[in-house]
């Protein structure tokens, strides 16, 4: 991937070189030694470079509030804790949870090489970005990636109660195509994320119906009283149970946090999360043919646009082609981050004493 | 598990032995070899006593019709065609899929042994019956068992399109506990599974708004003009991408059908379905103590049930919990079958000239 020279910029917006500095110099400053803070840099400028926003450089000012407080290992020493041939546990003694996924997807890689799928969890990992991020690294090594993550905060009861014990407990699956952009699911387990209610706060505007609901089981549409509610699973009683498993194969597994153990990291600062994941690779080659399969997934992917389509539908999406559009039109024209954020930014390197990412 | 003999059923009922006896049986009758007609009687029977009634003894009839029109391989050569130290592709030879499938869970159990985890694809197999008796297989191992499959008929299009390229393409994840049930999802991803379509025809009753709309995006609530619209995918778009990656991955990866490539098995007897499972098995013993385990869970499981509860909810459950329960009301007071399908299976054992299922 190349990216524009900053001064082929349009005004406003952000090469992926610079973000990936800036945050690579606020962690180093925060005290991430430099390899760290670069590979940090790197997965954090990647998330918001593929549209995932809420998961990118919005993200900086929490950690670096959990760091300051000491909630994180800044120093940590990532380790296999369980190992057979065809899978690991990680301990991520309390670090960045990028550098224990990134970890655990090179592992996961390793191993399917040789066994045909490689099967890696954490547990002491923390918050590492968006779920697709980890599914896509074994992808790019032409195998099948899935990532499966306990969140870091309740917010759904289980069907029918009204104890928050259940995250949002998301899934990503990342699949190679040939010539078509690759199929990546990246989802919820509930119809809506939290971000998206905090985002519908913050512009001011109403919740549809159906994300969440009060206490009552009524709908809840302001977002500015999230707190009295809870978010809604998909397909009520399935989601709840896909929520679950996800929380059973990525938490429990690990030995990691997992319902009444998972700490709601937007308001605890210091408690060690004991984050669980898990990462893992099925490698194309051990199935068969690799370019027979991606002209499978192409032939698929171009049945499945070429739907007729129902009444006012202008195109039909597969799973990860808008965020792939997004990343392309990122890398021609820069990132366009909102003014708010930019100006914390702003705010956030005068005070570390670093440049302004504007002005890097 | 033991089986109440036949004289202590109630009337009407029918024991786990008798209906594996009469459908092997029946299988033999069919052209079935003894033990291949002994497994498929086992595993029926098994559908049915664990509550799974739309895929248990109800399909005995449509297997017979497929069997009959030489629609299905009575003596496949089921053999691995791929394989490394933690994954096989299976090529089924177009035979009964619950031998294909069984067949595959040990496999994958043997891999998981070794490994810490096993894959287990499967191509040219054929309808298993329901999703979680194939994840139970790992479980009952001190494994955690997951199960993929493309359904057998297309009734769902991509999210805003009206071709139907897509099934109801069923997960299953089995987790064992300690002194709890197990945790056992199993789940279409749609809304509704087609069966229970057919199912409100039968009674005549409408279908609550959600399980399908009709080409304009209007509910349909008739189950009668059900073949006017489609189902209606798990949280809608999201829904749509989770259909898609199980078919990924457990037909396109495996070279079986997928998209315009599934035949509709309701309707056309005589085609190959070239059916894509997967069986997955984790070894639990790989990650840790399998007692602390299944201790975590037992705490989990009862944490969800004692969750405070909304207003009108008597009790909160666990994937698989009530499934669970029936099982051993199931093995205790017998199966209670629907008197219609008494009625034609009657009918079908004269044409066959065995026994009927109640004079067993």
């Amino acid at each position: 991937m190349t990216e524009p020279t900053s001064a082929a910029l349009r005004p406003g917006r952000v090469s992926f070189d610079q973000l990936k500095q800036f945050i690579t110099l606020a962690m180093t400053r925060l005290g991430l030694p430099e390899d760290d803070a670069c590979a940090v840099g790197r997965l954090m400028a990647e998330a918001e470079l593929q549209g995932s926003d809420g998961h990118g450089v919005i993200r900086l000012l929490p950690y670096a509030r959990r760091i300051r407080a000491g909630g994180l290992n800044l120093t940590p020493n990532i380790k296999v804790v369980q190992e057979r041939a065809g899978m690991a546990l990680l301990d991520g003694d309390n670090g960045m949870g990028h550098l224990v996924m990134e970890r655990a997807a090179q592992l996961a890689i390793e191993k399917a090489r040789n066994c045909g799928i490689g099967w890696v969890g954490s547990r002491l990992s923390n918050h590492a970005g968006p779920a697709s991020l980890y599914a896509r690294m074994p992808m790019a090594q032409n195998m099948i990636g899935l990532y499966f993550a306990v969140g870091n905060a309740n917010h759904l009861p289980p069907w029918g109660g009204l104890d928050m014990l259940l995250s949002t407990n998301p899934i990503a699956v990342a699949v190679p195509a040939g010539v078509e952009p690759p199929v990546v699911l990246d989802m919820a387990t509930t119809v809506a994320a939290y971000g998206k209610v905090k985002a519908k706060a913050q512009r001011g505007e109403m919740m549809p119906e159906g994300w969440m609901i009060d206490r009552q089981g009524n709908p809840l549409l302001d977002p500015k009283r999230a707190e009295e509610g809870f978010l809604m699973p998909i397909g009520g009683y399935k989601g709840y149970g896909l929520s679950l498993i996800v929380g059973l194969l990525a938490g429990t597994l690990n030995g990691a946090a997992m319902g009444k153990q998972v700490i709601d990291f937007n308001h605890d600062d210091t408690t060690t999360t004991n984050t669980g994941q898990a990462v893992v690779a099925i490698d194309l080659s051990a199935f068969g043919d690799v370019d027979a399969f991606k002209a499978r997934v192409d032939q698929l992917v171009r049945d499945l646009r070429g739907s007729d389509r129902m009444p006012g539908v202008e195109r039909i999406w597969l799973p990860g082609e808008q965020s792939h559009a997004k990343r392309l039109a990122n890398e021609r024209d820069g990132m366009e981050l909102p003014v708010p954020l930019l100006r914390q930014l702003d705010a956030f390197a005068l005070e570390q004493g670093i440049p302004g990412l504007t002005t890097l």
